[in-house]
């Protein structure tokens, strides 16, 4: 996909976050928004704490949807969901069709995701995942002078950005993933709590 | 309350919903929504199906939240949770002191639910938690034609419309009111389905 992919201002994404790891299994909910207004569904799914099942759930999730024909991006909160279960964007795309654009708060720290990888067996294959990512790309948005990092999968850089910066609305994060965050910990612990 | 009540535009809404009845506990979900715009936060709990700890379970949950010093209204999709669990909004309101909007999408029809409650062995004292939540106002809102029905504690019949229209910006049901709905049924169904 080029980089002069369409936007509408009600562009449906699908924004994806993970909850707390109380459980063998973890809890993914995605929230489907137009544009960074109105939330039109929330999708709920799991997935095994550092496993290695995200990209299918999260993709089988997506193609079971009701709103899977109106979906045009997928947002993710990071790429590793669960622990270090590690999210293969390109195979993401590649099996949704979806473009993907993943929001981290932070510049990863490699090193330590390298060291902590080295307690998994397959600890290269999820590294190879990690690698495979691609470009991590920094942007600054207009709601707040705190830089967040990108990578994507099926979408030039500059119309990811441009879509992160339509739906940073109320927050320097998209709001798919705010509300996702605020739902996966508030239906978990009780209240909303936490980095958006 | 008097009828005067001062409505800012970024008034702090708590909207409650219920699941699917799936178990015997079942999952009620609260939205917390500046006006009819932004999600601050989520919260959630269960109550007993068929149970009459509605009143309790709701009133504990806002009045345990960070939002609570902050919150002006609470928003109920009807008076019964969970099945029969009766909601007794004036008790509601004098143990959270907030003001309680009902919000209904058709007008009750009492007499099923006096039948029902024949079931009960305590069906008196939820019938008359029931009579007490008093006079059903109808409401036509700017967004839609079909008419909604309200009740309310702790506030004028005037401000009780100004906070419902303020906050019906995507359908005849007010926003909080529809999220927790959404999230309610997507998260314990996988995928969020139905009325709003």
């Amino acid at each position: 996909m080029s980089s002069d992919f369409h936007i509408k201002p009600e562009i449906r994404i699908l924004g994806i976050d993970d909850s707390a790891l109380l459980h063998e299994r973890v809890m993914i909910v995605g929230t489907v928004f137009r544009g960074g207004d109105w939330i039109d569904g929330i999708l709920r799914s799991d997935i095994t704490r550092d496993g290695l099942d995200a990209t299918e759930v999260i993709s089988t999730m997506i193609k079971n949807s009701r709103h899977y024909s109106q979906l045009r991006i997928v947002m993710l909160d990071g790429i590793t969901y669960g622990g270090f279960n590690v999210v293969d964007i390109e195979e993401l795309y590649r099996e949704t069709g979806l473009p993907v654009i993943v929001v981290m708060r932070a510049y990863p720290d490699f090193e330590k995701i390298r060291a902590a990888l080295r307690h998994f067996s397959d600890g290269e294959v999820r590294w190879d995942m990690i690698k495979k990512a691609g470009k991590i790309e920094k942007l600054i948005t207009e709601k707040n002078r705190t830089p967040i990092y990108i990578q994507k999968a099926g979408i030039g850089v500059k119309s990811a950005e441009k879509i992160v910066r339509l739906t940073s609305i109320r927050s320097n994060i998209p709001e798919p993933l705010r509300v996702a965050h605020l739902i996966a910990t508030g239906i978990i612990l009780g209240e909303s709590r936490g980095k958006a």
